[in-house]
């Protein structure tokens, strides 16, 4: 048997007991924390960082190398390179996280009254006697009454509750979910009710642990969307599910088999039984939403765009194949088109579009873009396929927004400023440093108003050290980010010219589709209170640099307000409040949807928006 | 290949290809029409008398034994004896339907307003188009909305609906299950909405097919229970099941595949699919609703008898077994205690005792007896152990109410006249037969008040046709209702006089409960404006003999009235207007049960009432 120490994992309280010679990296995933390690634990990107506050080793060559005087000095090493031999305690900082940085999981604190579905009840019942000869169920549900909850018994908790009542001595907690009673257990466990609330999105999953009982975030937990080996993009899985049944079950069965390792992962995280959540929310766009509850999407894809299902659902965990408690429920939210989700009516509700006054536009920019424009008398969505370049499809060295993909790119001096996130060499671009690098391309004159590439007569113009970085032909031009020196696979990382168009047409689309909801509305730009950003995109991106290349209308730049992952922020306000579903119900009947696919107006809008503002 | 011929039955209507040579027992059989035959079908017993109006034979030799000669001039036959060989045409009288006569499978006709559970809504949508993105489902419950149906779409036909609403062009019939939407069918299927009203009696079951569209009756059909296999009354029933799940599930089982054969036996009848059939609703006693739900009942058999559902429950027909639509429900009536169920709430619904004024008794008196007693304004209920000795249990010659079993016993000058059911030679003796002797031994004087047979001494105050039926000793006397000449099988019937102390325990605790219910209601027998007798037993039995032994109260003979199978009907009733499960659910919270085990008063009123009162 092999010597093991205890290592404390900061900010999270975490402890495990981890083997002799293990890396902190692999101790770090028995703790169930990911963490970044783009170079795959060679020791040389340095995206591995921890801080160990006790126990600390000596540093290893490859930690010595890649690390500063300074970050030694303040017991800074490498995760992948440092070997367990002692007690230790360690702190992650944030941009070692694989993905509480990039893929955005908590969302805008909103104020949630607390009235969940699931309800655990404590309660003591009178034994029966000739004088009461009350059914186990009558006698179980007028306790309840009496406790101000009126719900009947689940026919399976029915057929264990003569038993169970009396091994308890009529005394313990029900468990309540909406109108039903599920199970009865001995003792007090009033205080151990937990739900999960999840963002389905066609490129990650994002899934949080709630404390129904006290309205708290007990853990997250997220992970890449396994659906993704099927397509990129929803249209790609439509036509992949639409051949058969199976494939339309192996979908749904990837999103689940990803749902219940993130539930053990919480569980794990939180001390706790995956039976002892009784209920699971989540919120997707509509083809999500139907893949899960495995409702045939085909007509999704095709012209006119038809959902199966526009309302919420609820589904027995076991249907489903969700690894919950099984008298549980899956509450999955309402969509509003074919194009536009329960992820959306998750972003109105947090942001509370539906009740407030103020004339706001909400943008979602996922593998989808979404737009909702509006305020409690009216409200309009649309959707645009903006998404996949954003998320770093398409674009030669496009990458998701994960360690060592370019997210700034800065003009100091007339010289180019790039930076990668988790302080790692570059390896890609995600897609907020396709925006960044676009803006500074326009600033500097690297590409014209329409978006064409400098012409090799006009490269004087440019300061020496950015026409340097110009290279290929004019017809074929590529942008030089990063090159070998400084990447860290020794792959330059460029932007091509046919990597500008795309991001026009992307944000061509957005703009678009905002003028046309705005022209429906019979409104101006100056008209808006607000620009909403939401999703993981929005809350990364600089809103002057979205707003200078045109993917935001040009509004003020304090009107532009960050809400967050709001989709996620809306599921755990539906699991807090189960009244939040009918409104999310209201909404979703609510909307107008505005078709743009087809329409002349969109057309002309889109063919306006090609061209690049200029930076104000 | 034999040659067939075409056999026609009626009143039935029933048409079959009969193979030649089969005899016309074997073709009612092919028919599905369960015919009596107590001798085997040896023809000794005269039991399947059936009238030949088409194609009629000559006679058998054992045909021309039994039957009259006006019999045969009739061109009656008996159905084992005869023999297929040309087109036929027959006419089967009452008597010789196995069930139809013995189970009483119609009650009292009520008038119910037609509000079934199950509607099936023929639907025609517009097409989905750019202009018109509703969802698919949607596009049905608006459709339905238009209908005044408000309705959500199932999960499961959610994930068809797709594929289904395409192949129909939108347009076909919607099955609404209350309010959710579980099938859509192209084409107008609103007229073939069926449901089945199941009577589970610890003895016999009965099921009745509901055409749901008009309220009619479409067919009935009934067995034994086959639990009866494992003890004839609930007790024996409970403590078998209660020894582990497995037994428990071996009861259900039991009941739920007779049950699926009554489903196929009705569907043949109505030439139906089992899939038409969305809806079953089922009343029973305490302890069957308890095993046909797998509800644990082992708390309903100690003291204090507590049940684990006093409710109304819907299952699915997959949870049950029960061979319907998957997709349809399973309704079981609510139950009022451990020994009064869910078919003393449809007797009382169906006597419409929750809203007359007037002041009644109902007394069902299967293999446990139940009384309720009183009005809109209180109904008080009690349940006895009265009925094995009713139901032929316990009784030396004790049998069913089936063809053979004596039920009149005449006394005509002095002498005896014996009847048996389907007027067969004896084999035994019913609960109506058993109150008829025991009536007509009163009047004879061969028993006292106290039920002691008449001593040696006394033989000669008899007339001596009847003394001399008397045989055995003082100790051990029994009376001789049919001797080995007058039976089927050679052997005589015989009443003893512990037979006639059961039924002495039997009338004594139905009397005493009847007693307690007044004493408790604070009424006299006087104050009783009606006495209801409902149960194939009550509907049977003549109301001036079961007065004269003390089974009823001395209430006048005009106020008693007949209710027939009243748990059946109030099953029918709550198939045909769903409301009326909320009445049922009313009723079984508003009646006060009524303890009778461990009362004083009771235990007086039941030896008080040991004594015959002689007749009037």
């Amino acid at each position: 048997m092999p010597r093991t120490f205890r290592v404390i994992f900061q900010p999270f309280g975490r402890q495990v007991a981890v083997a002799e010679g293990r890396t902190v990296l692999e101790a770090a995933q028995q703790a169930g924390i990911e963490m970044t390690s783009p170079c795959g634990g060679h020791g040389t990107c340095g995206g591995c960082r921890v801080e160990i506050t006790r126990g600390t080793p000596p540093p290893t060559d490859a930690g010595a190398e890649r690390l500063t005087a300074e970050e030694l000095g303040r017991n800074v090493r490498l995760a992948c390179q440092t070997r367990v031999t002692q007690d230790m305690t360690i702190v992650i900082p944030r941009e070692s996280l694989l993905f509480d940085q990039q893929i955005l999981e908590t969302g805008i604190a909103v104020n949630v009254e607390l009235d969940p579905n699931v309800r655990r009840v404590p309660l003591k019942m009178p034994e029966p006697s000739v004088d009461d000869q009350r059914s186990d169920a009558d006698r179980l549900t007028d306790a309840l009454a009496e406790q101000g909850v009126e719900a009947t018994v689940d026919l399976a908790l029915a057929r264990e509750l003569p038993d169970r009542l009396r091994r308890a001595d009529f005394s313990g907690t029900a468990v309540v979910l909406a109108d039903r009673v599920v199970q009865f257990d001995r003792g007090d466990s009033s205080a151990a009710n937990y739900g999960v609330a999840v963002d389905l999105g066609t490129t990650t999953i994002v899934a949080a642990l709630m404390n129904l009982a006290t309205g708290q975030e007990v853990a997250v937990a997220s992970c890449g969307n396994p659906q993704a080996a099927h397509g990129d993009d929803v249209i790609s899985r439509i036509m992949y599910a639409q051949e058969s049944a199976t494939r339309l079950r192996e979908l749904q069965q990837l999103a689940v088999g990803a749902f219940n390792k993130l539930i053990d992962e919480l569980c794990e995280k939180a001390d706790l039984k995956r039976t002892s959540i009784y209920e699971l929310v989540l919120v997707g766009n509509t083809t999500m939403t139907h893949l899960i509850l495995r409702l045939d999407p085909t007509y999704i894809a095709r012209a006119p765009f038809i959902a199966a299902l526009r309302r919420g659902a609820v589904a027995a965990p076991r249907d489903l194949g969700i690894a919950i408690n099984p008298r549980g429920s899956v509450y999955v939210g309402p969509n509003i088109a074919g194009f536009v989700g329960a992820d959306t009516v998750a972003v109105i509700l947090a942001a509370g579009m539906h009740k407030s006054d103020k004339m706001r536009l909400a943008i979602d920019i996922g593998t989808n873009g979404e737009l909702v424009l509006g305020h409690r008398q009216r409200l309009l969505a649309a959707s645009t396929a903006a998404g996949p370049a954003f998320e770093g499809a398409r674009i030669k060295y496009g990458m998701r927004a994960a360690a060592g993909a370019i997210d700034r790119v800065d003009v100091l001096d007339g010289r180019l400023r790039v930076h990668a996130i988790g302080d790692a060499p570059a390896i890609g671009l995600c897609g907020t440093g396709l925006i960044e690098a676009v803006s500074a391309f326009l600033e500097l004159g690297v590409i014209d108003e329409t978006g064409r590439m400098i012409e090799d007569a006009d490269l004087a113009k440019l300061p020496k050290s950015i026409a340097a970085r110009l290279v290929g032909a004019e017809n074929d031009r590529a942008f030089v980010l990063a090159d070998a020196k400084e990447t860290h696979n020794g792959h330059p990382v460029l932007l091509t010219q046919k990597d500008v168009r795309e991001v026009q047409l992307a944000k061509a689309a957005m703009y678009a589709g905002a003028k046309v909801l705005m022209a429906e509305m019979g409104i101006k730009v100056a008209d808006l209170d607000e620009v909403l950003l939401a999703g993981a995109f929005g809350n990364f991106i600089r809103p002057d640099r979205a707003r200078s290349v045109g993917l935001l209308p040009e509004t003020p730049l304090d009107r532009i307000r960050f809400i967050g992952n709001a989709a996620g922020t809306g599921a755990r306000m539906m699991l807090l409040d189960r009244r939040l579903r009918d409104t999310a119900e209201e909404i979703s009947l609510g909307v107008e949807h505005v078709e743009l696919s087809g329409r002349a107006d969109f057309q002309d809008f889109f063919a306006e928006a090609m061209l690049f503002t200029p930076p104000s």
